[in-house]
């Protein structure tokens, strides 16, 4: 569960979840924001990022792979007319330390095919329900 | 575009955009994190409460509402198994002030129809391209 708060300030708003850790989602000046944090696109590249990375990092240890390093970009492509959803995500992963390649392919399948929640969401479209109070 | 680093502790990592703004990815004690940050999955729900957040305050205050205050909760509920995807997610927006409840549901309808580029990747599955360096 998360909250999310507007600041009353153009279009800025506070997150918290149920561990009561905070952060700013903002958007950019020109498009009436404050610039003071992530943007809501940018926010799902992280999700995704965050739970593939989490996957690779501790599936690879588990083999015995030691890392050194671990580094994940993403970038995605948008849809030039409303809604501008991302029709494509690009992944670029980049992992150093002492461990073998077929661990780390084998450690990305993994997560890509069954334990990353995220972009298993991704994948398969969840029900939705709005309630407006 | 995001970058996200490892921190080299448990599984705790730093995203960063590209306007410079960070946040801390992490996960529970139990999971092999520090609860120092948001959760990935959490993140997820931040990313759709953001987007149309943004959509509804600024449509309504074009209509010309005047918010006192806007608040969203969004709470999903898991597969019980791998991968643990939201199966289903229930959005609650509260929105207190002077306006026409005619207007709140149509900017409502239109962040959820037309605007809301979260919301539109999560129904309609983007492509994923992953490239391991």
């Amino acid at each position: 569960m998360i909250t999310l708060i507007w600041n009353r300030k153009g279009l800025q708003f506070v997150a918290s979840d149920e561990a009561g850790h905070q952060i700013i989602v903002d958007t950019d000046i020109e498009s009436g924001g404050f610039n003071q944090g992530f943007k809501p696109m940018e926010l799902l590249l992280v999700a995704l990022a965050g739970c593939m990375g989490m996957d690779i990092v501790s599936i690879l240890q588990k083999k015995g792979g030691k890392i050194d390093s671990f580094k994940m970009v993403l970038k995605g492509e948008k849809n030039p007319e409303h809604p501008r959803r991302y029709l494509k995500i690009i992944y670029e992963i980049e992992c150093k330390g002492e461990y073998r390649r077929e661990d780390l392919i084998r450690s990305f399948e993994l997560s890509r095919d069954k334990y990353c929640s995220v972009l298993a969401t991704l994948k398969n479209p969840p029900e939705f329900e709005f309630n407006l109070l």
